[in-house]
């Protein structure tokens, strides 16, 4: 039979991949157990075989065989004796992981590709005593992404579901600003007083909250000078102005994926070089949909669009690969079990940067003049499927919140 | 100047510290950085000086600035060269490193505690590649651990107002299970229909919303028989029936600080087993908190519970290490950035086992019985303040929702 990891485990010589993990929601090992409520485990991917998961916990007995994964309980693993001996963390890693390896069949010597997000300090020291054991350790968190990349139908519906989550909160924004007050010097106002980025952050998370949603990796939502760079997450007592922009970015988790989706808004009349740059990404994001297509590569998209805002007159990485003002980022990425995985949209990307059928990811350009104090991005969730390109976050593009709920 | 991190590094003959982060939400690293909005970054805490945090991405300039660090940019840890000829993350990291420790002033050759949560294969190549630099690199997860274990006053703060926010939520699920109704078979209703698992979390989830509060790690909402499992978090499908337990186990987090609350509900009379369960384990939660003072073992507090339980005859982990009725796990554990972390209670825990002011911890005595179909769990977070102990979940503890409303 043959499986996703053999080929990658041939390329790096190993007889196994190697997932060290503290809890379900490691994204190297979300990907095999999807919202499984474990705690510490491992999980050991064999080349030419069926994965094998070892849990930690006697108790998530339940959780583990819900997988319906090839178990290797506590017990198993050897993990009573260790714990009434006060084992230290890295050696009991590595002799549960033997024993795991051993239930799969494997014994040393031979490579392991490690993968997982364990403590830096017990990765470390664990990969030193399985090598005292006989295994050699090699770097598997490439060939954990690489697989990690193609979403199956349980991580698409995850993606699905959260990218409707982030949709829905998007309008329940939109509805908010469209109903806002102008008051004097500008001030945006709503029921209950000045409309802060907080209260935006309350409408989120309702919206949300509704639908059984979280935000693990929080949100954005950046007025004015904030919202002209990038990574500004906006601070919670700013209030709201007419005339300014407001980049909402939100990215919303359904066990267990990530979706990703932004929108800028703009109550009033926008400024000039706001309507002008709007326009621009619109088209660049249209663009890019145009061109994301199975065996497309990530970084010639990225070439597309900065030709576009080029033509239109703005700095991008292009050009200028410092620049802060323009466009300073990377056209997209992956979504799935992290939030920012493949496919790649950068220059050096190898495979993890040429769209597959099966992905997720997300487009945003954007253009941002943090002296200007404005900043746009336009970012959508889309599913490559055999039909092609899926919109999973089809909402308006309109900086005029009024035009969302008319 | 003394800096906490000074004694144990020198314990561990260590340089400096070094965090190795994808993100502001890595543990390490939001012990000293809170709530900022930061991506890939690492942090040198050098023997006898100030910590450094180099941060990865241009655009999250304002962030590490607003963390008060002494910093360094992208620029100064290489790494827009390091990008433009396309080096591997484990040699990008490992330079990366090199430049944050020249700018403490530290140089090969030098022992470095690794920390953070990178990926797994990450950390094992970053470290070859220190080793090659003349770095030593030994585990410093312990260390991290041990700083993080005493909150400061943001953290501290931090702990409150999650605490606060579970507080509020289980007021939220007993005033829903107060106003149910019994239909035949005893299932329960509310407004809506049938009282389902999934019901029960919107509710929670709806109530910490309201507060900006999210949940990260999840909860568990766990009926009958899944309560009588510890770590099982309860199926959305399930309807409530009156004369059950249902425990509610909730860890909210409010940026950097989980916090962790439980309480166990019945609606109707409960049975006779479940309802001198639950006197016991209130008594057991008691009897904890009147021994967790300064300079006290959790080990200790262990054994008195498990006394405590022995004495009402049920099985515990102290007389039969494995076994799944009775009372089945520690009696506590710190919360802080991890929902787990130090203080321990823990047979074998050193230092990291007593408690000392400034600690926030659960302390969570629980009976279970899978087969009778039932558990009970209470479980409070407390500050050790240098008043003497706090409970920050101060609610009731009854069985019958109708007692919280009354």
């Amino acid at each position: 039979m043959n499986h996703p990891w053999d080929g990658p485990l041939a390329d790096l010589g190993c007889a196994a991949a190697l997932v060290v993990a503290d809890s379900a929601r490691d994204p190297d090992l979300a990907h095999f157990v999807g919202a499984a409520h474990l705690g510490q485990a491992l999980l050991v991917l064999p080349a030419g075989g069926a994965p094998r998961l070892g849990y930690f916990s006697a108790m998530e007995r339940d959780e583990a065989v819900a997988t319906g994964l090839e178990l290797a309980a506590p017990a198993d693993l050897g993990l009573p004796r260790m714990r009434r001996e006060g084992w230290p963390e890295p050696l009991t890693v590595a002799a549960a992981a033997g024993a795991a390896l051993a239930a799969c069949g494997l014994r040393p010597p031979a490579r392991l590709a490690l993968a997982g997000h364990p403590a830096a300090g017990v990765a470390v020291e664990a990969a030193r005593q399985l090598e005292r054991d006989g295994w050699a350790a090699v770097a598997g968190d490439g060939l954990l992404r690489r697989l990690r990349k193609r979403k199956g139908a349980a991580q698409a519906a995850a993606v699905r579901r959260a990218a409707a989550g982030a949709g829905a909160a998007l309008r329940a924004v939109a509805a908010t600003l469209a109903t806002a007050r102008v008051g004097r010097g500008g001030e945006l106002s709503a029921r209950g007083g000045r409309l802060t980025v907080g209260r935006l952050r309350a409408v989120v998370a309702r919206a949300l909250a509704e639908r059984g949603l979280g935000q693990p990796a929080g949100n954005i939502v950046a007025p004015g000078a904030e919202a002209g760079v990038p990574h500004s997450p906006g601070d919670d007592d700013r209030v709201l102005r007419a005339g300014e922009a407001l980049v909402v970015d939100l990215y919303p988790w359904s066990a267990p994926c990530f979706a990703d989706a932004s929108r800028t808004f703009c109550v009033g009349a926008p400024p000039e070089p706001l309507a002008a740059a709007h326009a621009a990404v619109r088209e660049a994001l249209e663009l890019a949909g145009s061109q994301a297509v199975a065996g497309a590569r990530g970084w010639d998209l990225q070439l597309a669009v900065c030709a576009l805002f080029e033509r239109r007159g703005y700095p991008t990485v292009a050009s200028a690969p410092e620049t802060e003002v323009g466009y300073v980022h990377d056209l997209g990425h992956g979504v799935g079990c992290e939030l920012h995985e493949h496919p790649s949209f950068r220059r050096r990307a190898g495979g993890e940067g040429v769209l597959e059928v099966g992905d997720a990811f997300t487009l945003e350009p954007g253009l941002y003049d943090p002296e200007g104090g404005w900043g746009v991005r336009l970012e959508d969730t889309l599913l490559l499927g055999e039909e092609g390109l899926e919109n999973l976050t089809p909402l308006p593009y309109d900086l005029d919140p009024r035009s969302w709920v008319g």
